[in-house]
């Protein structure tokens, strides 16, 4: 593995799969990051914002602090790679702090959305080496309580694969999600958001609007009464934190636009069909072959690459959209 | 038990705890009603139209027949409680040669709709004595293999509760649906199809949707690579066969109508919202608080009731609005 990375990287004296990792938010996702990588054998630290929390922290055990700029100038000495955590409204100071303290440090992030930060961190922090991550785990919990170090096994951690990247640092992101037990899906930031506006964003919209009509006074508590398991498995998502799916959804604005025009389309050629013919066969056979189809998806081909050609990025990029997966380094 | 449904229903030498049960369709939901009833120590027998399927509950020692006219007959000599367990579309057969062979038949139904199914035993069965019924229960199996005797534990079972209905009827079904495990919600049948309309039905056409716009090809199959539990959660039902959706959401056009009408408001609302201020809160933070408001309902009061006195359909519709549940007789 570890001839693999240098050959990859082509520099470095510190062995890729040993790159120290300074956590930048410890919530859900924050916290279980900190926890996987120690427990895969790094050396980790991390900041909070809230002094309860570090001390939550601490009293497990790990090296949290609230004083962000110490945990940059420690990441900044160990070249350390840094994983922003925080929400997306968080991430514009975050970013001010790194230009001032560790203006050229390896960076990362496991923020849901890709095209925001990325220019978010063009604007802040322009010197940072930033190669954006997003992490597809996560449960109705939050804070770091809720953390747990297996939280990403199995899980689809994207990287994004746009053209002109520093490949060390893609290096170094895909070997924290191998680390962590995740597998990598390379994609550009755009087709991101797109998709995730399509399958993260607009699944809680739907499931707001869902439990809404669901409870709509017509009928008394009889709607609610009966509601059984279609219902509660369709609003499932409405319970999240409603200020976690806000910074989520409002975050990727234009993407969701388009997606909730997608659906929209789609359940007014339905009411039109109902309404006129009352038929729902369109509707209901394609949501039956997509969810099949979906199924079958699951199963991606697990695929090891190189970095060290020409090309490399849009290889991965075009790998992601077949819906394959990256485990490991080619040799 | 026994004095109480004497007490009730005012007549009969025949204890309605006994009342044979002829079940007509074995599919998931008949095949799983026929055995929780003998279970339940009842005299079952029932019909399917199909002998491989007779044969398969003959083989699991129940009496099923194809032979609709003989399980009828039976039927009518037994003063047994007729359970149509058959898709909407396969109904008026199956009241015609009721109407011709067991004409003033205590009857009730397990089908997901109930203003079509009323209107249908009014046309080709008028002389029946039919109180409509609806276990909410089903999983996405279908088939007599798919059947157990324990479907209905804990489930609401919607008896009709309509003025002018058959008060001795309505007693036998709630006590088929107690004997199988399941408690008791009364609901005139229009109020109910607006239910299930809500929390079903429309539930299935949001999934179908989702899973057709996560299922888009835009980024080729990237969005179905990176679906987790919110897109897998809020499409589980998309999975369900599409001859069963259809029959469900088809037969109850002008109440989904409604449903589908009140979620297209909501959803134009929130894309005039997102598209303008880039705001979601509204929609949100009403579903965050429906799914809240659903987590609540989820313990309804048990209640016993009696039917003997003026008014009693009445106060059963009112229990039912008010999302409460029947468990058995008062004293």
């Amino acid at each position: 593995m570890l001839e693999h990375c240098y050959a990859l990287t082509g520099v470095g004296l510190r062995a890729v799969a040993e790159r120290a990792v300074c956590v930048v938010g410890t919530g859900l996702i924050g916290g279980s990051l900190l926890r996987a990588a120690e427990k895969a054998g790094r050396e980790v630290w991390g900041t909070s914002a809230s002094e309860p929390t570090a001390a939550a922290a601490r009293a497990d055990g790990f090296a949290v602090t609230t004083d962000l700029d110490a945990a940059l100038h420690r990441a900044a000495a160990a070249d350390a790679l840094v994983v922003l955590a925080v929400p997306l409204p968080a991430v514009p100071d975050v970013l001010r702090r790194i230009d001032a303290v560790a203006p050229v440090i390896r960076l990362t992030d496991a923020v849901s959305v890709k095209v925001a930060v990325a220019g978010a961190v063009a604007r802040h922090a322009p010197r940072a080496r930033y190669v954006g991550g997003h992490p597809m785990a996560g449960t109705a919990e939050s804070g770091w309580a809720a953390g747990n170090a297996s939280l990403f096994n199995g899980a689809a951690w994207v990287v994004a694969a746009d053209d002109g990247l520093d490949l060390e640092v893609w290096a170094d992101v895909a070997e924290l999600a191998w680390a962590c037990g995740a597998h990598v899906v390379p994609a550009a930031a755009d087709e991101h958001d797109l998709a995730v506006a399509r399958i993260s964003h607009l699944p809680h919209l739907l499931a707001a609007v869902l439990a809404a009509v669901g409870a709509g006074r017509p009928g008394g508590d009889l709607p609610l009464a009966l509601a059984a398991s279609s219902f509660a498995d369709g609003t499932r998502v409405a319970g999240t934190r409603p200020e976690l799916v806000l910074a989520m959804c409002e975050g990727n604005r234009d993407a969701l636009l388009a997606a909730v025009d997608d659906a929209l389309g789609r359940l007014g050629a339905m009411r039109g069909s109902l309404a006129s013919t009352g038929g729902l066969a369109a509707t209901v056979q394609a949501g039956f072959a997509a969810r099949q189809r979906w199924a079958a998806a699951r199963r991606p081909s697990a695929t090891r690459v190189r970095l060290d050609r020409p090309g490399a990025l849009a290889e991965l990029r075009e790998l992601g959209r077949r819906g394959d997966v990256v485990v490991g380094w080619a040799t």
